[in-house]
């Protein structure tokens, strides 16, 4: 808010922020933290700072507060909306969590973790492995992105149907405030209503109300025995009714509940033939059913009565079981291939939408013959089922590039988000606002969360410098 | 905040409104209404309203905001920390939401239900099991709370350790902001992130941001079979690695552990007869396992080896398995009956109080001794060992009454407070702040914290209207 009024970070500042503060916290910025994974925007930066620990946050946040300048925190830089950095306005100072990477303490007894924000989301796996325990939160950039951001915007991935969005997963937050004062909120607790619940305030607040140093995390029992499904059905619909029949059968074992579209693996064939199709004939739909429980469980039994059951009654066509912790990988790497298969062909528009679970088929019915109005696209429509949410790309067809369609990209776009709108879903599922969609958030968000949102935001940051043009407008 | 600024819902004003609003919205208060269910406080109001719909509360709200009348949203009443009642002050009008009662809507295929605030819980309940569903939200007060001030209030229960608190049972809300402003949030989506998560901020403001009035609420497959097991510990520590043991075999099929201390049983003794003991000698403390789980897993079988190897390992010296839902139901009404025989009891002083699951024995350890050096108590230690939340109540001996004690409840309060406070617990873990435990929130909660809520206050509630006094204390 209010930017005109913004500092940039010039070199007098970084001069004094630079006598002020241990050497190497303050550097030059280099290329790649100007640039992020879409390549849509290139950001700019008067300095890069790398703080070691919380004080040296709070000494950089207080310092750009009282000459309001302002700062772009980054974490691993993996975000898909440009909240990492800024693109105009004047130059910030990016802050980077990347020194602050310790996990702090493990609490195996209490199944907690806290990790700094700097640590890298694969290296929580390991440690929380390392003690006998999961850390659910899963997702293609684990082993890049970092904590801070990941909470910072509620990142999903593909363990949410059981153990929910990253804000389920904490307990507490460490936070260095915009004016540089240290929240010390690192509990433990699994009840605590002691007022106004703040984390869940800064968590998905993208940077903009504060820089999260430090989080204490959830883990929960490893699964000792895990098992896997790959189910062909008739349509997203058939997709659904096997999904609740499979909840109804095995309720809070399943992990992972994937839709993919017959699309994914057209693009798989075409650009990646190394990996191996599970079917002779390639299906329009399947589901990869991941499911985990304790020892004593005949997983392998249980998946079998549901394909059984699933195939008399129409839903399921064909079917595959992992037969060993092998098939199931295999399975997942499958998965996993579809959006490098996504980047080799090009998207003209990807959507990370969400939508009520039951309105979910009608949306995958309506969105293509709407968007067959504009002209002629491949379509690949997968995502993460369980949790109503669709990863819907839009693609040129062979023989035409994204840069051919550039011109019709804000009509494609308007078309998907204008119906999921329509039908109560969301039009950024887990990826934020960040730049990218700030104009969505206006038209589809409600005016009185808009105006309640700009209200925290000038109470929190009054000064406006986190993160500006990050998920709020700048004035 | 600026409450010197408020002003009384007097008869003018109470005109003013019954003449904007339909017949019997405004009513005269009855007595029922000004008292709360530990006897500490009689409110004072100027009316009570009755609004039908969102568009009343609305209308209401921009009345008393427009004149600076307070306002204090009530719903069933059972609050333990005085949050539904304003003891002293200028009168404020009283906004009880009894009459949107209403389940708007079930989608039994997207595990959602739409209840409205006046819902009563145990109508939610059966609104669930009427579509084979489950609303895990579960408490002693389940007759009467509604589901307004249960939100308000993020409670807890039983069900805890598996479904999480009040507000993770939560995917959206529709609320009245203190302006009268309709924030329209009631999604059904499991991911969304656009923009701030004003639904948790919403979610444990006891009224203090703004009303309630309807929310969108997870629900879950019924567990097709389920068990419990009763056993018999030496100690809380012994409980603890009790829990661990059952959560690696168990995993995500526990749904409540509870500690119940021998003092409990004790009283159950001494005034509720009738209820049968579970075992011949009464034992210091014991573990109420319950389990719920799909078809086809052999529930009784896994509890069976649970208790063989904490037999083995020393963990438990005696115990139960239950046979059948009717033993079942049987542990549960002893559990169930603590409550009552604390009440017939009289405590001199109750803390809902949550630990570091690690710190939780150390604190029993600790706590006895120390309120030992303040005077002679009966202690009695139970609750949701699961998620570290203890109900630690202090009661006189045999021969005396709490009215003997009144002196010295504050040192044990304090005695008791602190030491929580110093192992990183909560002073509050499921009942909230209100008025009770205000001074609790300025001694024990991070001063950075404070200031962020009372910016968060005045930035959603400038006019200070919205349960003046509740949370956070009135200038």
């Amino acid at each position: 808010m209010m930017a005109h009024d913004l500092t940039p970070c010039d070199a007098d500042f970084v001069a004094r922020l630079t006598a002020d503060l241990p050497d190497g916290v303050l550097r030059p910025v280099s290329a790649p933290y100007l640039s992020e994974p879409r390549g849509r925007w290139h950001g700019v930066a008067g300095a890069l700072a790398l703080p070691r620990d919380v004080e040296e946050v709070a000494a950089l946040l207080r310092a750009c507060h009282a000459a309001r300048v302002p700062v772009v925190p980054y974490g691993g830089g993996t975000g898909l909306v440009g909240g990492q950095l800024a693109p105009d306005g004047p130059a910030p100072l990016l802050l980077s969590l990347e020194r602050m990477t310790s996990i702090r303490a493990v609490y195996p007894s209490e199944n907690v973790l806290i990790a700094e924000a700097g640590a890298i989301l694969s290296d929580v796996h390991a440690a929380a492995e390392g003690a006998a325990r999961l850390f659910p939160l899963s997702l293609a950039s684990e082993g890049s992105a970092r904590i801070g951001g990941l909470l910072a915007t509620n990142a999903g991935g593909v363990n949410v149907l059981r153990y929910g969005n990253a804000r389920d997963l904490v307990l507490g937050l460490e936070v260095v405030l915009p004016d540089g004062r240290i929240w010390h909120g690192l509990k433990r607790l699994r009840k605590d209503n002691t007022g106004y619940d703040l984390r869940h305030l800064l968590l998905g607040s993208e940077g903009t109300l504060g820089v999260i140093t430090a989080a204490s995390l959830r883990l929960f029992p490893r699964n000792r025995a895990e098992g896997a499904a790959l189910l062909v059905v008739d349509s997203p619909r058939a997709a659904l009714d096997l999904l609740a029949l499979a909840q109804d059968r095995l309720s809070g074992m399943i992990s992972a509940c994937e839709l993919i579209g017959g699309m994914g693996l057209a693009f798989l064939a075409e650009t990646m033939p190394q990996v191996r199709q599970p079917f002779a004939q390639a299906p329009d739909w399947m589901v990869l059913l991941d499911i985990g429980a304790p020892d004593g469980v005949d997983l392998a039994g249980m998946l079998e009565a549901v394909l059984t059951d699933a195939m008399e009654c129409g839903l399921v066509t064909d079917g595959l079981i992992a037969q060993n912790a092998a098939q199931r990988a295999e399975f997942w790497r499958l998965r996993e291939s579809i959006p490098e298969a996504n980047r080799h062909i090009g998207a003209v528009s990807s959507h990370d939408i969400s939508l009520p679970l039951s309105e979910l088929p009608r949306f995958v019915e309506m969105a293509g013959p709407a968007l067959a109005q504009l002209g002629a696209f491949r379509i690949n429509c997968f995502g993460h089922l369980g949790d109503g949410n669709l990863h819907y790309n839009v693609f040129p067809m062979p023989g035409h590039t994204r840069a051919d369609h550039e011109h019709q990209r804000d009509a494609i776009k308007t078309c998907v988000h204008d119906m999921v709108h329509g039908l109560g879903g969301s039009v950024s599922a887990e990826h934020g606002i960040g730049r990218l969609k700030i104009g969505d958030l206006e038209r589809y968000g409600d005016p009185v969360k808009l105006a309640a949102m700009r209200a925290i935001k000038t109470a929190l940051d009054p000064m406006g410098i986190m993160n500006p043009g990050a998920v709020l407008r700048r004035d």
